[in-house]
């Protein structure tokens, strides 16, 4: 499917979405939608992914499937400064998919629109009406859980999962990534957006899944969200831990942030100390260690500095630890399988 | 208002909504409805409460200009037996106030009912439309913030904020509670329904009651949910220790209580460990301590053996503890005002 990507003055460091349908999502690319960064190609900004143009808007788009939004802004609203390009997508036929907290589908005008010319909204965070609470089983499916937890938001997570994943695949392993976010559940075409359920059914969200895939694989590796000590969006993080049961966290951290992201008001404490709240708050529902580090050092331009980065984090931990982005993902399976 | 308590085969001991509004709601509670305990009065199993019958059925109910649903099973369902009794309801005029993840007000049947009888359907349950992310700002208030938390689920959290803000207003303190589930909504008459609501906006929906009465008043007592161990609901409680960025907890226990209620084969852990878990979560947002213990003694029938139950736990803690439903809030509020 050929897909437009909509990324408004944010592509790429603030467009995890967009960059992640780019780099891991079975898409067909064609353009990038970033008024600020019009005239620009996709490879420039994301090394190794197809290139495509970026453009002003949909007007400019030549050919396309659907537009999909690449964006997630804090609270997930919706940018009237988006609505004539998704207008423009609707009235030349091209479906709309989209991970924000507003739907689509609920909108009266794009709803008018998407029925006049047969396309579909889709609205990717909208959970599933069958979900309830967790009843405490997800650690008696046969595959090892293996989860990926972070120092804050934005540090890699989703991309860590996937790209475990996708080496343990490589390698022979069964595995397979269970997606818990917007950008996931695109890529994959299912899950469920657990940021997005009532907070009562976090967990259950998370084990649901876990109980559909987790007597078909031999390890499931799961997205974690944000952190355990967000100021916003801890119980998000929380509820995937308890409602996964984890036999193993992968923890995830970007070189360099010292802040919480958007909330730089909260310092990044000592990495023992996430240690010790994942694995003690884990321990009386179910036991699993920091069994891996992962680093994202996409900030530090050169190899031997971002080693140096790696090292340290690794020994801050105890644990192996790389950036499995950069420098692949088989030393943290050598720990993880 | 004149109520009718709707609590088939569950009256009192799995009934917390029927008994905290008999307790502590300004409604006067005409007849209890329980198919297994009719025939029985109130104020046999809830000591001190206003007296009233309990009866099989709405036919029994003499007086009633509301039918109060004091029932939350696990996973917030409608009980199909119960129909019966809110289509009598209806017909006769009264309005049914409910706080099930179901909502009445979505339910065809009932939505005919209360619009051909003129009567109102009050899912207290609903959260407000508007509600979103913490701005990670409840510390800013003029409050003092005093945090209930638990061990368990049902074991007096609500309660014991309850008994706590009441004893501080009759000592002269100007002092509010914080309802956050279905039964203090009940009672207070608002509330934000933090177990309904979107789990990113759990800690927002906290804050926004912080930020409303935080400057109006010198001391909140915030309704604490779940247990930050529990293997379905830990988001819930992790989401109201961040967004409310209490600056003092009160550990609720059952005494006797081994188990995690409703999920038996997760033991309830070493006391120390909650303190651990609770104080070391929240210190990276809001830095707090366990300043007093709240022990639910109602299963212990002599009081020399409630009150060394009490000795214990507050040795164990390290705090002054006692029951405050039994033995006052006192004590307790020596430790915290």
């Amino acid at each position: 499917m050929e897909v437009a990507v909509l990324a408004h003055e944010k592509f790429p460091e603030r467009a995890k979405t967009a960059v992640g349908v780019i780099r891991y999502g079975d898409y067909d690319v064609t353009a990038v939608l970033d008024r600020e960064r019009a005239g620009g190609q996709v490879a420039e900004y994301v090394p190794g992914a197809p290139d495509a143009p970026i453009v002003e808007g949909m007007d400019d788009v030549e050919e396309a499937d659907a537009l999909l939004i690449g964006i997630a802004p804090i609270g997930g609203g919706f940018e009237e400064s988006w609505r004539e390009d998704v207008e423009n997508a609707l009235s030349r036929g091209c479906d709309v998919i989209s991970g924000l907290h507003y739907f689509l589908s609920e909108d009266p005008e794009f709803v008018e629109l998407a029925e006049e010319n047969d396309c579909e909204l889709w609205d990717v965070r909208k959970p599933d009406d069958d979900l309830t609470v967790s009843q405490g089983v997800a650690k008696e499916v046969d595959a090892e859980v293996i989860l990926t937890v972070g120092t804050d938001c934005s540090v890699g997570k989703m991309t860590v999962s996937l790209e475990l994943a996708r080496a343990a695949q490589e390698q022979g392993v069964d595995a397979a990534f269970i997606p818990t976010g917007q950008t996931g559940i695109m890529i994959e075409g299912w899950g469920n957006p657990i940021d997005r359920v009532v907070s009562d059914f976090t967990a259950g969200a998370v084990e649901e899944m876990i109980l559909e895939k987790g007597d078909e694989h031999d390890y499931l590796f799961v997205e974690g969200q944000g952190t355990i000590i967000h100021p916003a969006y801890s119980a998000v993080t929380c509820g995937i831990l308890h409602g996964a049961m984890p036999d193993q966290l992968v923890l995830c951290h970007a070189a360099g942030r010292e802040a919480i992201h958007g909330y730089e008001e909260f310092e990044i404490p000592p990495m023992e100390e996430y240690v010790d709240l994942y694995e003690g708050l884990a321990a009386p529902v179910h036991g699993t260690e920091v069994a891996a580090g992962a680093l994202n050092t996409v900030d530090i331009v050169d190899e031997g500095p971002a080693r140096d980065a790696i090292d340290e984090y690794g020994s801050d931990l105890g644990v192996p630890a790389t950036d499995p982005v950069r420098f692949g993902a088989d030393e943290l399976l050598e720990a993880l399988l």
